[in-house]
């Protein structure tokens, strides 16, 4: 089943983290690939260790692009999230994982790091080798969601960030 | 902070599970109280035990009100209701709690289970008392998003259950 969450409002990636301990619970294997983010620790990769081998996260991304100081050349970002979704592939070829998030693809994607062709190559090789394959992300583009069993948009009517509050430990990141 | 994850759409609960996932590896302790689901164990049950004492779920409701063969009297269902937000303000109080989860709240709140003084009071009474108040459910009233400094709206954009598919293990509960 192909799962999208996407829209500008919080709790894209959370939900998915969500779905992924629910899922846990319940036996699954859970691989989370995390593209555009940078490396820094999260709260989430803490307690995913706890959980054990079932659910592990890895980050693919080379931090935010062109903005918060990014100097990195914008082929080094491409580069990163294509190894992200080769790299995806390659775990599900090994048959261990029964659902595989995909954080942060559709802003992979309207930054220019992936072409459709990229993501469409890759949803064809992955889908029929997980259960379910779960993608996040803003803006995701009408086709995909057209391709998708089950699409939540998540939609902003509120956020302290506009008004002045700055990022809570634990609530964002 | 108060954050309101309201809307039709899948995401809300699993977007609060994984907020408390995300809060618990960075040290902080997540209660999350569940309304209306009844006592049956949950993915997410599972996992939670898992990550220690500081990710706490506990099962307030008594199930599905009105539908799927519910014969428990309306007042039961109030009752219950009611003794899940006495329960969270108590448990706020002993002071042990960062984040409380209030889980499926606006379903509640819609099936007449609380009343609008029930939840407001309830509001008053919490918010003081922890770090974020997090309240899901669908519908949630005007008056509430605006007193809330963080919402989210999940909008249903495709679901499967619509198309004839079955709840998945792992995905849905």
């Amino acid at each position: 089943m192909l799962i999208i969450f996407t829209g500008d409002g919080k709790g894209k990636t959370t939900s998915a983290i969500g779905q992924a301990l629910r899922a846990v619970g319940n036996g699954s294997k859970v691989l989370m690939v995390e593209l555009v983010k940078g490396p820094w620790e999260s709260g989430e990769d803490k307690s995913s260790k706890k959980l054990g081998p079932s659910f592990k996260i890895v980050k693919k991304g080379k931090g935010f692009v062109k903005i918060l100081g990014d100097k990195l050349p914008f082929e080094e970002h491409k580069k990163a999230a294509f190894e992200a979704i080769q790299y995806s592939l390659e775990e599900l070829k090994g048959g261990e994982w029964d659902i595989l998030i995909l954080d942060e693809v559709w802003n992979a994607y309207n930054l220019g790091l992936l072409s459709k062709q990229d993501v469409s190559s890759f949803i064809d090789g992955a889908l029929p080798l997980c259960d379910h394959l779960i993608m996040t992300g803003r803006g995701c583009p009408q086709e995909f969601i057209d391709r998708a069993d089950l699409v939540t948009e998540m939609k902003e009517i509120k956020h302290p960030f506009k008004t002045g509050v700055c990022a809570a430990k634990g609530v964002e990141f």
